[in-house]
C-alpha cells in the first residue's frame, strides 16, 4: 500500500513540474488562440460548406476534451488546492459549460462556449498582470457604486411611479416598469440620446417639469460618477507615491542614522579620551604637590 | 418638581444610549431597505391584486410612522442640537413629506415618499462616508460651474435672439425661449445629439453661419469643464500628497532635531571637560612655578 | 499753465482713488447682474406689451451709457496704460459692440449685446481668478491642438476626395465640401452619432471599406485628447507638486545647514582649546625640563 | 580614385550640412504648407475652372517632386543609416505613395496624397517633440487594449452566435456577422446610440434578456477604458514625480554626506590632538616621576 502511494506522489511530482513547465503553458495558449480562431470561423456556419462545420464542430469538441483533461490534471496534482485559486474556477466553469450535454441545442449555451476564450486572460503572463490590476481595483469602487446604485434605484421607483401609468407606448416602454426605468435612467447617465430619445417624450407626455427631475439625476450622477473617477486616480497615485516617497525618505533616514552613530562612537571616543586626560592630570597635580612637599619641608620650619 | 426633572434627565439619558447602540441603527437599516422593497413592489400596483396593494401601503405607512416615531425620539433626546446636523434636517423633511395629508393623492408627493430610501446614505457607515466626502467636494466646484453658468446664460440668452424667432416648430422647441434654449445649449455641451438634433435644424431654418456660434460654445463649455475636473483631481492629490509628505518630512525632521540634541550636548560635555582641562593644567603650572621658585632660590642670590 | 496740469493731476488721482474704490466695483457688478436680468427678459419681447420692451430698451441703452462713462473715465484716469490689460480691450469692444449706430437693427449685433454681461467674469473677483486659471491654460494645450487640427485637416481633404463626389443628398451634407467634412469629422470626434448619423451613411454610399478610415481616425484622435488631458493633469499637478517638495525640502536643508554651522563652530572652539591646551602641556614640559635642571645639576657632575 | 572618393564625402559634407541648416527646414515647412492649401483647394475642383485645376494639379506635382528629391538627397547623405530613423521610412512612404504612375486614377490613392501634409508633424519642432511624446505613450497601451480587444472579440462572436441569425435586416446589419458584431460593440463602447440603436432592435427581435449581455459588456468596457486612462495618468505622473523627489533628495542627500565628512574629519583631528596631549601628558607624568626621584633619593634613606 506504501509503495503504491509513492508511486502516485512521484506521479503527482511528475505531473506537476510538467504543468508547471513553459512548454505547457505556452502549448494551452496556442490551444486557446487556435480555438478562438474557430469559434470566429463557426459565426459563419450559414455560409460555410456542412463538412466543414462538422469538421470545425468536431476540433472545437476535441480542444474542449483537451482543457477538460488538463484540468483534471490539475485536480489530481493540486486536489482540493485546486479551489483555492479563483482562476481554476473559472477554467472549471467555463470548460464546464462547453461539456454540458445538449449545449449545442441552446443558442446561449452554445455562445457561453467562447467564454472558454477568456482562459487567455491568465494563461498570457502579461494579460494576467493587467486582469488582476483591474479586479484589484474593483473593491475600492465598491462603495461608490453602491452610492450610485441607491440613488438610480430610488430614481427608478419616482420615475415608474410619476410617468409610468401612461396611454404613450413609448413612454411605457421607458419608464412603464421598474427595471425599464433603471435602463432609462442609466441611459440617461451615459448621456446617450439623454434629451430627445427620453426626457422630451416624458415632458410631451404631459409632464412639463420632468426636466427638473432629470437635471438633477444628471447632475448627481455625473457628480458622483465624475468623484469614483477622481477617488481611483488619487488611490493609484498615493499608492505609487507612497512607495517612491518611502524609498527616498529611507535612504535619507539611513545616511542620518549613520551620522547619529558616528557622533555616538566620538563622543564615547572623545568622553573616554577625556576622562583620561583629566585622570592624568590630577595624577600629575598629586604628584606635583607631593614633589612640593618633598621640596619645601626644609624652608618651612 | 426637581425629582420629575430628574426623572426626564434619566429617561433622556437612557434614551440617548439606546438611540446610539449599534442594534438601534441597524434595525433602521434593516427598516428602510425593506421599505425600499416594499417601495420597489408598489411600482406594479396595476398589476397585483388590490388587497396586496392596500396591505403594502398600510405596512408603509406603519414604517412612516416608525420613522416618524424615530426623529420625534432624537427631538427628545437632543432637542434644539437635533437641528444643527444637516443629517437629521434631511431625516425630518423626507418623512415629514410622507406624512402631508393627502399625500397619497398627488402622485408627485406620493413619487417623493421614495426619498426616504436614501436615508440609506447615512445610516449605512460606508456610504455615509463616500456621501460626506461627495458633499465636501461640491464648494471647490462653486466658482467654476458659476462660470459655466454664466456663459451658459450669455449664450442661451444669444442663441434665443438669434435663432428663437422662427416659423419652424423644432427650433423654436430648442430655441423658442430663454429655458428651452439653456437646456439645448446644455445638451450641446453633454456632447448628446448636438449636431444633428440641435445645430443642423438652426442650420437649416437660414442661419448657415452658426455653425461658428456652437463650435465656440462647445469648445468653451468643454474647455471649463475638462478644468474643473481637472481643478478637481489635482486639489485631492494636493491634499493627500502634503499628509504624506508632512509624515516623512516630520520623521526625518524628527531625527535631525535628535542629532541637533546630540552635538549640543556633546558641547556642553566637551566645553565643560575643556575648561576642566584648562583650569587644571593652569593650576600646574602655578604650583610647578611655585615649586621652582622654591627650588630656585638657592642658586639665583 | 503747470496749476492746470496740476488740477488735472488731482482730479486724476481723485478719480483713479473713487475707480479703484470697492463700492465703485460692487455698483458696476450689480449694474451688470441687472443689466443681464433685463437682457434675459427682453428675450420674451414678443409675448411683452409693446410699452415694456421699450422701457427695458431704455434702461438697457441707459445701463450701456453708464459702462461707457465707466471705460472713458478709466481712459482718462489710466490713458494709454489702460490697453495694457486684456481685460480693459474686452470691456472696450463687448460695450463698443453695443453703441454700433443700427446695432438695434441687426439681429446678430443685437445678440452680441449679451457679450456685456460677461464683463462679470473678471468684475466678481471669485470669477476672475477662475477665468484667468482658465486662460493661463490656454497655452499648454496650443501644440497638442495644433496637432490634432492638422490630423482633422488632412483626414477632412482626404474625406472629401473619397466620399464628396456622390449623389446622395446626406452624404454631400456631411462630406461635400472641406469645412463641412471637417465638421462631420469633428462630431465623429465628439462620438455623437458617429455610426449611424455619419459612417453608416458613407459605408452605404459605396464605400464598404470606409469603416477602416472611419475607425483610424477614432483611434488617432480619442488617443490624442486622451493625450490633451493627461497632459494638463500631469503638468498641473507636477506644479503642485514642486511647491510642496521645494518648501518640505526647504525646510529640512535649514535644518541641515544649523547643524553644519554647530559642527563649524564646535570645530572652531574645540580647535582653539586643543591649541592652548598644547601650548600650556608644551609650556609645562619646558618649565618641569628647567625645574629638573635646576635640581639635577648637582647631580649630574 | 581617391580624390573622386574625397571630392564625394566633401560633397556629402555640404549637402549634409545644407539638409541640417535652419532654412532648409523652413523651406520645407513652408513648402508642406503650400502644398496642404493647394490639396485643400484642389477638394473643389467640380466648381473650379478645369485651367486652374490643372495648373494646381502641375504645382502640387512639382511639389511631390522636390520633396522626392530631398528624401534622394538624405539618401546620398546619409546611405543606409536614412533608414535607421521612422520619421525617414515615414516621409518615404508617403511621398512615395503620390508617385505610383497611376495614382490619379484611382481616388484612394489620390486621397492618400494628402498624407504627405502629416510631414508637418516632425517637421515643425513643437509638433514633433508632441508627436514623439504621443507615441511614446502607446506601448504602455498594449496590454490593456489586448484585453479589451479579447473581450470585445469574445462578446462579438458570442453575440453573432446569440442575435445575428434573424430575419430582421436591422439586427443582421448590427450583429449579422463578426466583423459586424464587433463594429457594434465598439459602438456600445463609445456610448453612442447603444440603446436604441443597437440593444433595443436586439430586444424587439426576441431576445427579451439581450440588455444583460449589454450592460455587463458595458459595465466591463467602461471599466478596462477607465484603468487603461487611470494607468496612463498614474505612469505619467510617478515619472515626473520621480524625477522632482531624486533631486530633491540629492540635494538633501550631498548636503548630509558633507556633514558626515565634516565629523570625519573632526573625529581626525581631534583623534590626533587627543593622542598628543596624552603622549604629552605621559612624557611629562615620567618626567615628574624623575623630579620627584631627584629630589626625594637624600629623604629616602
Amino acid at each position: 500500500m506504501k509503495r503504491a502511494t509513492l508511486d502516485t506522489e512521484t506521479a503527482n511530482f511528475d505531473l506537476e513540474r510538467a504543468i508547471e513547465r513553459p512548454w505547457f503553458r505556452t502549448f494551452i495558449m496556442v490551444l486557446i488562440i487556435f480555438n478562438a480562431v474557430i469559434l470566429g470561423v463557426l459565426t459563419y456556419r450559414a455560409s460555410l460548406p456542412h463538412e466543414l462545420v462538422v469538421g470545425l464542430e468536431v476540433i472545437d469538441a476535441a480542444v474542449t476534451y483537451v482543457f477538460a483533461a488538463e484540468i483534471l490534471l490539475k485536480l489530481v496534482v493540486y486536489r482540493l488546492l485546486f479551489f483555492r485559486s479563483g482562476w481554476n474556477w473559472f477554467d472549471f466553469i467555463v470548460v464546464g459549460i462547453s461539456m454540458i450535454p445538449g449545449a449545442g441545442a441552446f443558442s446561449v449555451l452554445r455562445a457561453l462556449r467562447v467564454l472558454r476564450v477568456l482562459r487567455l486572460l491568465h494563461v498570457v503572463p502579461v494579460m494576467k498582470r493587467i486582469t488582476e490590476a483591474l479586479l484589484k481595483a474593483l473593491p475600492g469602487m465598491g462603495a461608490i457604486v453602491a452610492v450610485l446604485a441607491l440613488v438610480t434605484y430610488v430614481a427608478a421607483v419616482m420615475a415608474t411611479n410619476m410617468f409610468g401609468d401612461t396611454e404613450t407606448e413609448e413612454v411605457r416602454q421607458l419608464f412603464g416598469d421598474l427595471p425599464s426605468s433603471a435602463l432609462s435612467l442609466f441611459q440617461v447617465m451615459t448621456m446617450d440620446g439623454w434629451r430627445f430619445e427620453v426626457m422630451q417624450k416624458v415632458i410631451d407626455d404631459g409632464h412639463p417639469l420632468s426636466w427638473m427631475f432629470f437635471l438633477i439625476f444628471i447632475f448627481v450622477a455625473s457628480f458622483a460618477i465624475l468623484n469614483l473617477f477622481i477617488a481611483l486616480v488619487v488611490d493609484s497615485l498615493a499608492e505609487e507615491q507612497r512607495a517612491v516617497l518611502k524609498e527616498g525618505f529611507g535612504e535619507l533616514e539611513g545616511e542620518i542614522e549613520d551620522i547619529e552613530e558616528e557622533i555616538e562612537e566620538e563622543r564615547e571616543q572623545a568622553g573616554g579620551a577625556r576622562s583620561e586626560i583629566l585622570d592624568l592630570l590630577r595624577e600629575l597635580q598629586r604628584e606635583v604637590a607631593e614633589l612640593k612637599a618633598a621640596v619645601a619641608p626644609p624652608s618651612a620650619p
